[in-house]
This record gives C-alpha cells, structure tokens and sequence, in this order.
C-alpha cells in the first residue's frame, strides 16, 4: 500500500492502482499485535494505519480478499481468486508485495483436518491477534501454562504478553533466546526472562505436541521431555508468500525470496518489495533475508516512486538493525542489535574484534541511571566497526541509532569514539557509554 | 584530571604530574548541581567521579587550594598561589586546564563589599550547588520567588529546580529560552515552562536588582519593570578562566579562550584543554567557544596521551550537540540539539533549508507515545545536513544522536531518510520520525 499511495502522489490521479489484498486487513502494524495482546492497546482498529476506506479515497481500487494465484509475464496479467472465483488482470507495471506467513509446522497441523490443533496459534495477522485475546481469555486468570515455540522478537514480545496477564510461561528454543545477537548477549536477556518468572529452555526445539480431543495439552521437546501446555505459540519466524511466482524465472533467493535490484525493479515492468523480498546487507553486500517493517515501508516508497520517475531513488540496504524490550513487573531490558554479530561475521569471511562495555544509562548519582551493556564489533584490518549489541535499562535501545547511522557511513571506531554525542546527567555518563565501548574496542584493535 | 591520568596511563608510573586545583573540589559533575538542588541527588560527594584520594593513589601530586597565578615560558616555570604564599614550579610539558567561571554581572555584586548580594549565586561549583540548597531551604515551603536570570541550559535546569521545590519562578532571559535553538523550537520549551506554572520574560535582560541591607528584593528588567525575588539565580554563561595569561603570547580567541591545534598543543611545551578553550566547528571550521563537560573529557584524554606519545590521537571538532530536559510534575519536555541553527548557519555564511515536523516518539497506539518536534536543516547547495533541534516527550532527546553521528560523517538528508534505524512499537514509530523529518526536507530541497 506504500507503493501504490507513493505512485500516485508521484504521478497524480491520472494513474490507474490497482491492489490485491488477500485478507480482509490492510496496513496494519504487525508490530504492534503482542502488545495488543499483552493489553496495552485498546483494540485492533488502533493498529490499522490506513483503512480501506482511506486507500480508496485516495483513488487506489483496493480488492479485499482478492488472493493472487499467478502471474503472466508475456500477457502482462496477474491471475487471482476472490469470492466470485478466478479473475485476471491486466498490468503495465506490476508490484510484488505478498509479505510473508507465519511458519507453522507440520507438527502445529492435524492432519485429519489440516487445520491447526486448538490453542496453537502464530502472531502475524490481526486474525491471529484476535484469537490470542479470545485463547488467553479462556485461560483461568494465572493460572494458564503458555508454551512458546520460538525465542526470537515475537517469543519474546509474546512472553512479556502472556506473563503479564499473569500466566506461567515457558519459552522453547532450538538455539537460544534471540539469536541475532551473540551468546553473552543472549545470556543477558535470558537471565532478565527468569528474573520475571519466564522458563527458558535453550538447545532444544519443539518437535511435537501431545494433542487431545484435537487441543493441545503440551510440547515435547527434542530430548523427549513433555512440556504441559494449555497454549503454545508459534515464534517461529516468517516464510515469504511466493508459491504463487514461478521463481525459476525470478531473480530470487534460496530462501524463496525475490531479489530486487535497489531501485526495487525485478524484471521488465515487474518490481518487488517487502516481506517478499530478500536485501542487499550494506557491510557484506549479499544477500540477506530480514523481513521488517521499516524496510518494507522504505522499498515500497522507492517502488511507488521509481515505477512512474525510474531510477529516482535507490535502496541503500540494510544492516540488521532492530529493537525490542521485555518488561515484566520490575524487570525491564530493551534490546538492540545493528551490523554483524560475530556468527554473521564469520558466515560472511570477515575477522572481527570485539568487546563488551558495561555502564549506565545515566549519571550513577541520577535515578534515571540503569545498567547497560554494549557489545561492539570491528575489523581489525581497517579498523571499521561492524556491529553493536546492546542490552539495558530504560534509553537504552535506541541508542543502537547512532551506531547504525555510524555503519552507514563505513565509520572506524575511532570516528565513534572522539564524535561529539549528546551528554546531560539525566540521559548519559559524560563519556556517552556508545563511546566509551567504542575507545576501549579501539584501544584493543 | 583527565589528562593527568591519562599521561601517567600512556607513560607508566616513571611520570612526574602535578596538578594544582583552585578550588578544595576536583573532578566533579558541575552539570549535576541543578539535579543536586532539585533533591534529586543524594549529596554533593555523589557528584564526584574521583577524589583527590583516588588522583593521589594513581600517582598525581594533587595541590588543591592552588591558584595558578602566571607562567614563564623561558624558564618553564609556572608561579601559583596556595595558604603558604607565592610558589614557583617547573614543568617540561604544561597543560593549561583552568576552566570557566559562572559570568557575575557587576549589578550582582555590592560595590561596597566587592561581594555578590545575599540571596544572588550562579550555579557552577559544588560551593554554589550547597549554597543553592541553603539559600533554598530558607525560604517558606512553597512560598519563595526565584527570579532566575537566563535562559540557557542552567536557567531551564535551575528553573525545573526551584518549581519542583514548590517555588514561584520567573525566568528572564534578554534573548529567548534555550537561544541555541531556533525560535520556533523555543518557543515549544516556553509554553511548556508555562504550563509548568513558570513565568518566562524574553527579549529584556536583567538590568539592575532592588536590594535593601545587602540583601536582593527584586530584580529590574530593561523595561523598569521590577520583579519581586527572594533570590536570584544567576545563569548568565560562564567565561574562560584566562585572566592570568598574556593571551597577547598564545593562540586565543576573542572569547578569551585559548586555540589549541587539534592534537592540545599550543605553545612549545605548552597544552590546553577543556573550558578555558575554544574548539573549531567541525561544519564551518571556525573557531567557537563551547564549553561543555563531553568537549573537556575527549581533550584532556587526548591532551594526556599526545604529550607522552606525540601526535597518536586528535580532536576532531565539535558539533554543538547538547541535551537536557525540563520536568516538572506531568510537564516533561526532552531537549536536544546538533550542527547550527538557523542564525548559526547565517552567521557562517551557509544557505540552508529547514523544515520542522511534529510526530511522536513511539507508536500511536503504546502508551509510551508522546509528541516530538524534529527540525532539521540543510544546505540545498549539496543536500548536507547542518543541524538538528528536538524537543519531545521520553525517548525524545537522544534521537539527536543520530543525527549527529550523521553530521559527523557529512551525510546528506537523503542517507539520514533511508537508513537503517531501529523500530519497534514503544520506541518509533515505523518511519522513524528523524527519517520522516529528513524524508521531508530532502523533498524541499
């Protein structure tokens, strides 16, 4: 929907937009359904951006429940089905931007029904939001065992939700409690996890559930031991929604993404963008699968735009930047990570350095001041940083910003050591602890 | 003290360094005083990072008490004043490090005693913060009048200080609230102070006070206009403490600040560092006068390492970046700033665009979301960015640092637009409002 808002404020109402949406939802924030469901927004309509409503009256010809089942390239015509059966339609420019799907295993599905068994859910759709409201209602008030698949953003995210609501909570993952930071950062968050009465149980996936009268009782896991469960979620990351493409002649990836070129075309008068997509990482320059919101919204911007001016604006990459937080009672962490982690590092032939940092987020004499730890990475050879991890206390997530704005511009960790940033007791140490973390990696290059 | 340390860390214990302290104080937050005064700090030894116990046990030959008085380049010596009388030291290498002083106005000080009024202090060293709290205490609960003149970063601390001590607060500053932004983004600070119950008089400075039996009754603005005060803060800016120098004999500036070269050096044998220096601007490179504590630390390191390894580390210009806040009951305002502002630009002879946008610093739906103010400016010439002005609810502030990273680098408003910073419900929105605020300039220029 980004794209096709852009293309016609690019090129005004002469433009003929057309778009297919599957679902009956539109431009909602995905983001935001674990705080929907922990209770901190007041209903799914606060997270709908856009209605389809608003989308029409700025003249696009929105489809809802419109499911896109193929494309001919020769014809120029996108086949899809709705209620009314199979329609086709003609295109002079078409933009591929079927998002991606919750994974959801084989063992989540009953296959009498091919349905999913009950009381096991992902959280991607407003649908799925809803049904987390209605699941943890059902559940006696802390008395409920929530079982999650998955220790990433969302099973985080999901683990602050259900524990608040008061249930006991157990959290299951193959590698470790987000894994896109390295194993001592990880350590930091599982241990805030406990602290707020969370089980995390690392190593080890779930393999099956012990299903009864169609509803889940519990999750085993790869040792064979039976986690009880009344609900399990499903945190398993997301599949990009390109079954329907033939790939074999796409540009695309062997996570069966589409790969873009930056100024988001794919192929002669077709052009990609989000979830779908694979991007271009800006310190290693492969390519990467990290399907987020900030980038979809920034490519499809860039697709609106350059499908009516081409080459007006390029898609600079990305570096892997991304925040949480898991808040329970007293116990609060935000989480941040931007660049490589060091297992990215090596996946990728670069040498790294690193180091951890601990401080505060504030003057010790400040009330405001709560620990935070720093990790940075560098190459050794030029000296220029490669990631940062940050884990902390209340300001200090986003401090991740400056660090990524830092890896844009290929900065060393010099530059981010002596850089003038911002200082006042309440938000900082006078050596800002970004830059304190950045002296001592430089000192160790 | 920074580059005491930093000397004997670089060259090992072998190291003769002598330091000579003023004042009975070393090594203390000054920007702590107003949290000190507000109560949120427990006492003034909470404000100091290292005592003169701990400088002596690294090895300095600490001498507080200690006024420089003059120096002899010729023979290296430098002459100081202490309890015992006139004293003489040799040095091979100097560092000149004697800082700034709060800016007493002659109407503050009774001409017959040579001292300030009863009831008029600034607010710089810790005997001004214990002052502050006696001064404070005298005054009926909730009944005292605090004129506080000025209104730059210690005006707005005091003025949160002394309102949340119950106090009626007039705030009178001859420029405007926080004149390092532009008048725009002031004028949001002034109505917040407003709604904070603070009285705000721009445009007319402090003139002369009302004063019976040495003690203050008022201060008179411009105008004649006589402003009824228990006490009066003096928030005035502060002055290089220069005075026992022959500037006429060392690179200085017109300011009274001396012009160290970016390694410290600024004479043969002879360094500077911190308050008692102007730094060069790393957009325009002239010369400013920008005393701040996260200028000083940088330089003192850097100051200590090159005069025992010549020439390893160099300062690498400031940008202006500052922060603070104004909270008083459900009043909170962040405040921050980058690079120049729109008289800053035209003083240097810069064009530039600029552009202000309002959004909020989390997603609309979370509680954490409160409005932010973001200007930006840019010179149309090379679409660079040249500053940055916030003020905004919590997690507003430390944006800025982002943006100064950015300016750091010379980065145009288009990199800052679509670069890869961090999202998630409670801390942005999923255009980042920094990138929505260059997004948007970068299409007017």
């Amino acid at each position: 929907m980004s794209a096709a808002h852009q293309a016609i404020r690019t090129a005004g109402p002469k433009l003929a937009v057309t778009a297919l949406e599957a679902t009956g939802d539109t431009s909602y924030s995905a983001c935001g359904i674990p705080y929907w469901v922990a209770g901190d927004v007041s209903s799914a309509d606060a997270l709908v951006a856009r209605t389809a409503e608003q989308h029409r009256k700025a003249g696009i010809d929105l489809r809802l429940g419109a499911t896109a089942t193929g494309i001919d390239r020769q014809a120029r015509t996108v086949t899809y089905r709705d209620a009314a059966g199979e329609q086709v339609l003609g295109y002079d420019e078409l933009v591929i931007a079927t998002g991606a799907s919750a994974v959801v295993p084989d063992w989540a599905v009953d296959p009498r029904t091919g349905q999913r068994y009950a009381g096991v859910a992902p959280v991607k759709t407003l649908t799925d939001g809803a049904a987390w409201l209605d699941l943890l209602a059902g559940l006696p008030g802390g008395g409920g065992r929530v079982v999650i698949a998955g220790g990433g953003y969302i099973g985080v995210e999901m683990a602050e939700a259900a524990r608040r609501r008061g249930h006991t909570v157990t959290v299951i993952t193959r590698n470790r409690v987000m894994s896109s930071m390295d194993p001592d950062l990880s350590a930091r968050i599982e241990k805030g996890m406990h602290e707020a009465g969370v089980r995390v149980l690392t190593g080890l996936p779930v393999v099956r559930l012990d299903v009864a009268d169609g509803r889940v009782r519990g999750a085993y896991t790869a040792d064979g031991e039976l986690h009880p469960a009344d609900l399990v979620v499903l945190a398993l990351g997301v599949t990009p929604n390109t079954a329907y493409l033939d790939l074999a002649e796409l540009p695309s990836g062997p996570s069966g993404a589409l790969r873009p070129e930056p100024d988001g075309s794919l192929a002669d008068g077709i052009w990609a963008a989000g979830d779908c997509c694979e991007t271009r990482h800006r310190l290693t320059g492969t390519w990467t699968y990290l399907p987020l919101g900030t980038h979809a919204n920034k490519q499809g911007r860039i697709v609106g735009t350059n499908l009516v001016t081409p080459g007006a604006l390029r898609f600079g990459g990305v570096l892997g930047t991304a925040i949480t937080r898991f808040a329970v009672d007293t116990t609060y962490l935000e989480i941040a990570r931007t660049g490589l982690s060091e297992h990215e590092a090596a996946a990728a032939g670069i040498e790294v350095t690193s180091l951890v940092t601990e401080g505060s987020t504030a003057s010790g004499y400040m009330s405001e001041a709560d620990p935070i730890t720093v990790k940075l990475l560098a190459a050794p050879s030029d000296r220029r940083l490669m990631g940062a991890q940050i884990v902390g206390g209340r300001g200090a997530g986003k401090r991740v910003d400056a660090v990524a704005t830092a890896l844009w511009h290929g900065a060393t960790v010099d530059d981010l050591a002596w850089s003038d940033l911002s200082y006042a007791p309440p938000f900082a140490t006078a050596w800002e602890i970004v830059q304190v973390a950045a002296r001592r990696l430089a000192d160790r290059l």
